[in-house]
């Protein structure tokens, strides 16, 4: 297992993140736990701050809180001066609730309800990124009854699509996501926003992908997006001045990643956009926006389980069952998404085995890692899985009526609760007994 | 799309379900919602009944609450007088909160902690279905602890998976579930659990799969497990007096399913059973029990959404997003799970387009539904899928902070909430915000 941030292996061989001993975490704050390393998520908010927001003019980076939001998780993100992307109301009331600036919140989706937009207008959310014509008219319509002039962008496609390794150009993108810069949907789009008096057009949005490791696709859409913004220009006679490349920055779950640094990303997009705005005599806008959640928060998450347990079916496989899983991880169901895992309290000794780690739901598709090497394992071991930090905690659910599992915050040898772990009394708080079924 | 139990078209041209007009449930608890059509789920139960419980010696049904657990389901089963499988401390403690009876309960999973355990035993449980080798030792300890002697079946591999259409034979089954007949492993844990004192043996389990249709496969895993009771019986000399044939029984959700009746399976098991036990001179076992959870609940649950964006890309597809998603059907992006859908508003209109129906999260791969026909469709319309009774509210998440739906049980008219639709606070509640972050 690669080691992130403040992980390394005490005089115990056990594994501690934050100068906290893994094991002594499980005997204090319970199985399985998320364990988030405050120093890493500072030192990623950082890259981000220091390669973009100082080294751009109008440089700003909106946190994408969907990958893991919570109130300490906003504080810090506030703390180290990023912004907030939210994707719906629950997560706007979270970002408000820590005290993030409203004029620093970026409010994207695909399909906002009505009852979102007041809420987003009611709080004065900076920017709202349009994605569709159902949503203009939507906002034109309640901006309008509220008497509200929000900022917006359009979500475009900017005809490219990046994973991981490859990418690929298109004119024809099929996504429920923007608007097509091909197809004249985006345009069509902006000359609505552009006239409305309920809305004031400030820029445009794209994003590529997820989990990508090259420049070249992002250089290609900035490219696309700058000589996109110079026929709005052409066109509709307005001057973007604002433009978002969304998010995408690959990080390492496993030896098949190899991530690049922020700083090559954002020398190599700047470089890029620099360059277009100048051949095409386009003033450099006043705000360029990403918008990174993976790689912020991806890396500084570990999730600790217990080993239960373990089962060797001769000439076939040996599956090692932790108490956890799809339920707070469903990445590997939903993504065949590859982790790496250590047994951290046995840091120090040597593979001896190739197993795989099952989780304890009551379903095939419940595992979390295929065939990977391990000391041999007890029962009772405590497992790490590196990299959880997005989209684990932000996607679990209560699946077989597990309880979520407690999110520790460690730094400096302190380990502090961020969100309690859920108990049997919450699983059924919601529920009621109608009189007849009494 | 299909029709089930007391759906029907009301004079407005709306769904009704359990004599509930959906638009006025949706203006009376909001979007999404869950729908349980309480008449179907009681006509699903008193099949199982009626064709298994009272149509067998020693016929026993236990619902598989991972399907849909809450306070009033169970109070519904435990009226219809089946009982409950649990496969965690969690379903098990919401079992017992509704009042099912820990006779009736039987507790599977594959990786039982030993909190669970002890659990179980304080609150004696029915049965336990044993894993594994680990578990046959957890129990030795805790129950031995305890001085409690359970009840014990173990969950066995037969050789044989199903799925829908097909089903395989196989010596080598591959599984993080139970312990193989064919490995030698399954009779060296009877032998172990035969000769504890902690531990009381009445009999095996399997569960072949899900979502089966034909009876075939059910009656070669009947003949096979009995064919090794009475290995058992040779080699161990114990004769086992208890048989679970699990679950699996499969359900329509379209058009290219083909369910069967619950009453050819049972009759076709029951044969295949008492000519095995005949042939083998082997006693009919005191319980025979099946698991169906999907069968119960799966046809009767409806989720209601309101149409927001529609978008139409010239030439490629049109998305209608709804208010909900993934996040509270996560089965099409699982497991590409197909489910029909309706507009409940304007139930007699003729279909006129192909759509695809994107839910709200930001992601990609949340759509429900790939390419569906449908009426003329509006932002504003009431979107009903049907059979999302099973696995949608039990693996629902909070993903992009998605407060889940509220659920509420229709009946002659009446509807009545029996989970509370979660709130924004709901979301923050566990939430801790460390005094260095404030």
């Amino acid at each position: 297992m690669k080691k992130f941030g403040t992980m390394r292996v005490n005089e115990l061989d056990h594994l501690e993140i934050g100068g906290c001993d893994t094991l002594e975490l499980i005997r204090e704050f319970g199985s399985p736990l998320y364990v988030v390393d405050e120093d890493l998520v500072r030192k990623n908010c950082r890259k981000f701050r220091e390669n973009f927001i100082d080294a751009i003019p109008g440089g700003e980076v909106a946190y994408a809180s969907k990958a893991f939001t919570n109130l300490a998780m906003i504080r810090i993100i506030v703390q180290e001066g990023l912004g907030v992307d939210v994707v719906s109301a629950g997560e706007l009331y979270t970002a408000l609730a820590a005290g993030a600036d409203p004029a620093r919140i970026d409010f994207n989706g695909n399909n906002k309800t009505p009852e979102e937009i007041r809420y987003a207008l009611e709080n004065k959310v900076g920017r709202i990124i349009v994605d569709n014509f159902t949503e203009i008219e939507m906002i034109e319509k309640i901006a309008g009854e509220m008497g509200a002039v929000p900022k917006v962008l359009l979500r475009t496609q900017p005809g490219i699509e990046a994973h991981t390794h490859e990418y690929i150009q298109t004119g024809k993108i099929d996504s429920k996501f923007g608007l097509s810069v091909t197809t004249g949907q985006a345009m069509e789009a902006l000359r609505l926003m552009s006239q409305s008096k309920n809305m004031e057009l400030v820029g445009i949005h794209c994003h590529i992908g997820s989990q990508i490791f090259e420049v070249e696709p992002f250089v290609q859409a900035a490219k696309i997006m700058v000589g996109f913004m110079a026929y709005v220009r052409d066109a509709l006679g307005v001057t973007l001045k604002e433009l978002n490349l969304g998010g995408g920055f690959g990080i390492y779950y496993n030896s098949i990643d190899t991530p690049t640094s922020f700083k090559s990303f954002s020398q190599a997009m700047y470089d890029a956009l620099r360059e277009e705005f100048q051949a095409l005599d386009f003033p450099h806008p006043s705000r360029i926006s990403v918008e990174p959640g993976r790689s912020i928060i991806g890396n500084a998450g570990t999730t600790l389980y217990t080993v239960g347990t373990i089962k060797t079916i001769p000439r076939v496989r040996t599956y090692v069952a932790v108490d956890g899983g799809m339920t707070d991880n469903p990445r590997p169901a939903l993504y065949q998404a590859k982790y790496e895992m250590a047994l951290a309290n046995k840091m120090s000794a040597t593979d001896q085995i190739v197993a795989s780690i099952a989780g304890k739901c009551c379903e095939s598709g419940d595992m979390l890692i295929w065939d990977t090497s391990m000391p041999w394992v007890e029962t009772g071991d405590i497992l790490a899985v590196a990299s959880t930090g997005a989209y684990n905690y932000s996607m679990s659910s209560n699946y077989n009526r597990l309880p979520r599992p407690g999110v520790v915050l460690v730094r400096e040898g302190k380990a502090q609760v961020i969100v309690e772990r859920e108990t049997f009394a919450d699983l059924i708080r919601n529920d009621r007994i109608p009189e007849h079924l009494k």
